[in-house]
């Protein structure tokens, strides 16, 4: 499908990894959390164990193996089963509530709130992401990343990669897939998004999984725009 | 029920009214369009009148009359019906989708925008609003009301003053009802959010429906500010 530039209404974004560094930050609060509570444990291992345990977890609602299931109740059921299976002790049940909140406050990549802002001007931005209303928008706030819209994945009950949740955003915006850019670090995510007819931008985040980054570092599909910061899309989309 | 104003996380905004000016800028539109086309019609009665079907025409689903309807749907059919009662004659299927997308690019009030930059300072603001979705992130992006989220009627699939409304809100941004103030121009909603909790602002708009403004000129309930403009409301806020 030929997508004609200046059609694109809304640039929407993966959020977890594209605009905001979940890993450096989520090893960051960790870490000063237990150094203020007195807790020693490898907080760096436990974040990226915590990630991992991500897609797995949002894979079994996707399948129906468990019903429905809210963003902050699979984050929080992830590190519960972390923090038992690696023994880590003196974290209670508000405790593990605090920590769940962390993917609340994610820091951006020094890139993000500057193009998101060149973005808006002409197009209407907002995240296509698993995250929720509540976090996705207090994400914004901490991280200033100046959305338009947000409508989470407990808006449309479905997760990335359902068609379900991009569809059901562009349906919420009125706007055909043609009309959406879904920008995003992750190839797998662009190629669901693509397939059911929206607008791509890759934007490369070599960075997002640390030391332990395996996929990802390049474009590796027929992406509409390809760039290396928010800020660059921006400029290639003539913002 | 005392409400802290410092336990306020989002000031939630009434839209039509309260922020912008639905009846000057629907008669302006109108005559516009008319002009262009050469269609001779009472266009501030036109509006009035259609701005008169749009509770009838939620009423009619709250009650469950009639299934769940969309508002662009609901303004479509009520513009519909007065063009054929009055017959206004030369408006095709295309003419009445354009005329109902008006209500997509109302005007503010002054101190509408000025007010929200203001509060979002310290706030997550919001529509607390029949308007769908789309509407409501047109309205923002053409009235410049620089939203942190849009929570729409049509995410909810329910209409003030339906309980539901409000509290499904509050529920999406996972705050409690007392976190939470609606600001309006209109008492009745203000009424219908204090029983449910929700601290509440009231913004008197005396000129909204023009000459044949009923109401609504002042406060009538123990509204927890009272205000005569949306930066006068952020002031008293703090902001």
């Amino acid at each position: 499908m030929l997508v004609i530039m200046s059609d694109i209404k809304a640039v929407l974004f993966d959020t977890f990894g594209t605009l905001v560094d979940w890993r450096g930050s989520l090893i960051r609060q960790l870490t000063q959390f237990g150094t203020a509570r007195g807790i020693a444990a490898d907080w760096e291992s436990l974040t990226d164990a915590w990630r991992g345990a991500y897609k797995p977890s949002m894979d079994r609602v996707r399948s129906g193996a468990v019903p429905w299931t809210h963003l902050d109740d699979l984050h929080r059921q992830s590190l519960q089963d972390l923090v038992q299976a690696r023994g880590i002790a003196g974290l209670g049940a508000g405790d593990l509530d605090e920590l769940t909140r962390f993917w609340h406050r994610l820091d951006p990549w020094p890139d993000s709130s500057a193009g998101l802002h060149r973005l808006k001007r002409r197009h209407i931005v907002g995240p296509m992401s698993n995250g929720t209303v509540a976090l996705l928008t207090n994400l914004g706030k901490h991280a200033d990343l100046p959305w338009d819209v947000v409508i989470g994945s407990d808006v449309t009950r479905h997760y990335k990669p359902d068609p379900e949740m991009y569809l059901g955003v562009c349906a919420f915006l009125a706007l055909a897939p043609e009309q959406v850019m879904l920008a995003a670090a992750h190839n797998q995510d662009l190629k669901a998004a693509s397939a059911l007819g929206l607008a791509t931008g890759f934007i490369a985040r070599p960075k997002e999984h640390g030391p332990h980054q395996s996929r990802d570092f390049e474009a590796e599909g027929p992406w509409d725009v390809v760039a290396n910061s928010v800020e660059d899309l921006a400029a290639k989309l003539g913002c």
